[in-house]
């Protein structure tokens, strides 16, 4: 191990998560903390702060604001879905990075977020290494679709599980109550690809009565005659039915069953924008089904749900950022911090290291035995895996008006030294 | 007052609410404990359950079930939509329904839900009367719409004002976060005819830079051309964009902007089904606005957030339960238990009672003076009028499995005596 002394700068990447703040606390705190690092800087929306050359000095934040991003969802940095290719394509873009981590000593960088600020982080890294700065680049997992491979699980998952669990508890006590008007709901889920989101509801149902009566998820691929036949199935057995279904669910052939024909359908990445499964369910049991069908699709709302967030979520998102720093100080670059279950229960987890390669090109679906054998709900081991990262409730610190407090950075940006804002 | 002792019917109507068991369990045990009702009968489905003798005995529930009623969303008895019409155009369904009473001696009937249960009761019990059979009918208000007459606020909607107020809050830090990808978010709301539920979301606008930065009500007719110029105004300011609308918008002809086009586009009372408002507004904001934008919808998982409800509702609700029981042992009939606000601040309430007539035909607009000119966003009055009605949590009863336990009664059905299931 080689000392290292220098700045750190920390950024937030993609959708934002209800613990997402709590890996950033886990940083700022450990990098302050550390001695080796006179100033933690946060790049402001991800990594487009760091070329555009936007930085703010976290050690100028009150010690409760940083503390108080363990209760606060979102990405109170600021994040971004800017996209840096390869380093042939983007080689202006990493250039520049590194320019302006040199401009301010930062010898630390931090990312938190998916596959693709992995990938971001590694070729950052290895610029870094064939130019000779010596940088170390830790990247720090977090997801609600929970699809990062190498690690047990992604912080941000957990929560995002608790709150449609308990959501679909809720609502599926509506339509049992209103079964005589209201025969049907479908709620809609976020998940792109794969249906660890989706099938995290399952949790939900506690006996056969419980909703959800029927979970569908991209890796089964889903035929309106099995729907429609699913669905008889359940009014047959209840005389009502819930339905969860995962945004990006996929036919025989692979192709989404739905997509959304807005102005913006693709984001900056190429993904298609996706919506519109629940509507589209909705109307297969109304028109092929033939009872009446509600549909609920909770959109941005279920990422940031801190009001109901998982504590144990919470937890451990703190505690991959924390040793992302410890293991950075101890010479390790190019890594991402990993979850490592060690049993399901009593739960206990360690944490781990991958190469940020490998988190950065992989994708990790549902295993398809976390489903049952017709693909409508799951496992007692999805049940098994899933059931221990929604314990305890991350506490709120509640206002005199009734709603909670949730911190806002001042964000006192520093001096800009390299006199420009982009690339090239 | 005269004593009349005899058994009581309770039911519950129209779409369920988080609180609407809290006032359940009031009449229950309040009846359970006068001495003046021997059976306390749940109707199954609400009037339907009458109509049809599906009666279950309350009195053979456990009392912790009861009592767990109070922590438990949505309707336990089960709710309907089942509309009866005028004492001539349904007059078979309500002698059935005094021909089931007579049969159970029941002489006290609580009636939890809108203004059409309202409706229903007080033609009961003017029949009742006509035909010379004792009975008292006491309405329960209950509706997240808000929009009941006679009554300062109605039991269910501070719970899905302060659900939705932090769902708001939350899913505004996540457009704060993203804004250069995401600029712009709409949520959508319940609400048919008034904007009370919209308006509450503006609670959660405590500084300029929170969400909602727009909220949009039926009672303020809309334009697109003033919509386009009201998002551009709020870009221009913060670059983000956060708006809250309800789902019965309006034109200026008074026309609902959209309307859910599918199978079952009415309900079982002539209402349009309605829907699709965020997705109108959506479009409008990528083409017309041209910026990207989100949109969520909460539908029937914001009237039965228990996980997130207000204690204050949720107190109130049992209370005019209670009170509808005590009204009735003294003899009143005919009449809905009201709220009367005595004070803002301190907040203060008592309750009232008002006729059934009056509540059945009225509907309660949310003022104009509650949005400001504009009626772009609410008043300091309507912060008020909304903010303490949002006051505390429920407190939840949490599983082992990180999740809560909501009860559900038993339902001893009691033997029907009249030999058929309908009315005629």
């Amino acid at each position: 191990m080689s000392r290292l002394v220098g700045n750190a700068v920390v950024a937030q990447s993609g959708g934002p998560t209800a613990v997402i703040n709590a890996s950033a606390a886990g940083v700022i705190q450990a990098a302050l903390a550390s001695g080796d690092i006179p100033h933690v800087f946060g790049a402001h929306n991800g990594i487009l702060g760091v070329v555009e050359e936007q930085l703010f000095d976290l050690g100028q934040e009150d010690a409760a604001a940083i503390e108080g991003l363990r209760r606060t969802p979102s990405a109170a940095l600021g994040s971004c879905r800017y996209k840096l290719k390869s380093l042939k394509d983007s080689r202006a873009d990493y250039e520049r990075i590194l320019e302006v981590f040199r401009a301010h000593n930062v010898r630390y960088f931090f990312y938190i977020g998916g596959n693709d600020s992995m990938d971001t982080a590694d070729k950052l890294g290895i610029l870094a290494g064939e130019t000779g700065y010596e940088l170390r680049v830790m990247g720090i997992p977090k997801t609600i679709d929970n699809d990062l491979v190498e690690t047990d699980h992604c912080p941000g998952y957990g929560s995002v599980v608790k709150y449609l669990a308990v959501t679909v508890m809720e609502a599926g006590r509506d339509t049992e109550a209103l079964y005589t008007a209201d025969t049907a709901t479908v709620l809609e889920t976020m998940g792109r690809n794969t249906g660890w989101i989706a099938a995290g509801t399952g949790l939900a149902q506690r006996t056969a009565e419980d909703a959800p009566h029927l979970i569908y998820v991209p890796e089964v691929p889903f035929s309106v005659e099995g729907f429609v036949a699913d669905c008889q199935a359940v009014l047959q057995r209840l005389g009502r039915l819930f339905i969860v279904a995962a945004e990006g669910l996929t036919d025989e052939k692979g192709e989404y069953i739905t997509t959304d024909t807005g102005a913006f359908a693709t984001d900056a990445f190429g993904h298609r924008q996706l919506g519109g499964v629940a509507e589209f369910l909705k109307a297969i049991v109304e028109e092929k089904v033939g009872v009446k069908c509600r549909w609920n699709k909770l959109g941005t709302c279920q990422r940031n749900a801190m009001h109901f967030a998982s504590k144990r979520d919470s937890d451990e998102a703190y505690l991959v950022g924390e040793v992302a720093v410890q293991q950075a100080l101890q010479g390790r670059t190019g890594k991402m911090v990993t979850l490592v279950r060690e049993s399901d229960n009593p739960y206990t987890i360690t944490t781990g290291l991958a190469d940020l390669a490998v988190v950065a090109n992989g994708e990790k679906p549902l295993p398809r035995e976390y489903m049952n054998d017709a693909g409508t709900h799951i496992t007692e081991r999805m049940r098994r895996y899933a059931q221990p990262l929604i314990g305890g409730e991350v506490p709120l610190e509640m206002g005199a008006d009734g709603l909670p407090t949730y911190v806002r950075l001042k964000r006192r940006f520093i001096e800009p030294k390299t006199g420009r804002r982009s690339a090239g």
